[in-house]
């Protein structure tokens, strides 16, 4: 083939959805990760790709240790907001999720989360924006059977987007000039995360039925993804 | 948690299924992997992780260069079979699988797959038994819409093993002494991959109808996951 690159092709990567947390100084943070993957059996190993941009990386590099979360397919997005879309540089993202301490010392988040492990950093790459940390693991555990939330199941479903600083980013969908509706159906768009309210859908997870304009929302109400505010919706 | 490590605890992690190529002094080969992920947006790097058993390795560690093929949900298990449960050493698989050659020089397959990429090796990461490649993307193309084939889809609906070099190999079911069945409706395990022969369901992708007893299969019948004969089968 050509030298071109056409961004789709990586669209049908598969992956699932992770919380990767770390510690570093007596602080615990964690984030939303796709990419995890075992690289060998006996020892177990796993790889784990983190931004560097990202506040988790700055712990893994310091502590040398990570806890991976796989979450479950009906893990609620204001969870998956908390973990994603918001930096441990402005919350305690941990008061915010039930979790325990692991041998290594590291956080491990038992929410929502079918299964999890820890270990230590025993190698890694630099992929540029991101570094590729292999993990050698030292616990891991079951918490219940289920079935797991794949990114495909997020995007689809879920009408989930990428942050900013994820591999699979895939940019904001170009378009042309809205046309103004004034209809009560209109469609509002967070700023923050690109999640759409759709009134004929209304908001299950937050009690909002089906049908209810986004202008009668409580003015309360925030963002199922990332947890903004109203006031940071705009119409399509 | 305690030091434990509960190996279902990997099971739950996600995966798709991949054709991963390489060339070496002009020979092609490829095998199946599982162990894909983007690592970053720009420039769009992978990182793939390869058994350092596999000959596939041994190309990618001499040429620096490979392609990863997604595969389709629809991809027959003999396809599979042949990629993911022969050697290169024995069988010049690409000679039958539809490929075509990159702009690396590594051949491209192009068989049962939704999407390709091909790239440079850029540094890697040592994983023991494995070898993480992180690989810049030279170029990337999309051939067909449709849905990527998982490994859970591979394991839950293709009832497909994993070879014994995947990271994620799981072991053989430990049974006690099989019970001797003189029925027509035996079923017979693949001493090879571990694919299990049953008459109830006969072999629909080999035209061999739901009923149809081991005994009364072809002498030419084959596999239809990893290409072994008749004769490789034992009863369960």
């Amino acid at each position: 083939m050509d030298g071109a690159i056409d961004s789709k092709a990586f669209y049908d990567i598969s992956y699932g959805l992770y919380v990767v947390t770390s510690v570093k100084d007596g602080k615990p943070n964690g984030q939303i990760a796709n990419t995890v993957f075992q690289v060998s059996g006996k020892p177990a190993k796993v790889a784990v790709s983190i931004s560097k941009e990202n506040l988790t990386h700055d712990y893994i590099m310091a502590s040398k240790v990570l806890a991976v979360s796989t979450l479950e397919e009906e893990t609620p997005m204001p969870f998956i907001g908390l973990f994603g879309f918001k930096s441990g540089r402005d919350i305690d993202k941990l008061s915010q999720a039930a979790h325990t301490t692991g041998v290594t010392g590291c956080p491990c988040v038992t929410e929502n989360t079918l299964s999890y492990l820890e270990g230590t950093v025993i190698d890694s790459a630099d992929a540029g924006t991101h570094t590729v940390f292999i993990v050698e693991v030292k616990a891991a555990k079951v918490l219940k059977k289920g079935t797991p939330l794949t990114y495909a199941y997020y995007q689809d479903v879920k009408k989930g987007k990428a942050s900013q600083n994820a591999p699979t980013y895939r940019g904001e969908p170009t378009k042309s000039e809205p046309e103004k509706k004034e209809t009560s159906m209109q469609k509002y768009e967070c700023s923050v995360c690109g999640y759409i309210y759709d009134p004929e859908k209304g908001d299950p997870e937050g009690n909002i039925p089906a049908g209810t304009p986004f202008e009668k929302l409580p003015e309360d109400w925030s963002c199922p993804v990332c947890g903004a505010s109203k006031g940071d919706f705009n119409p399509l």
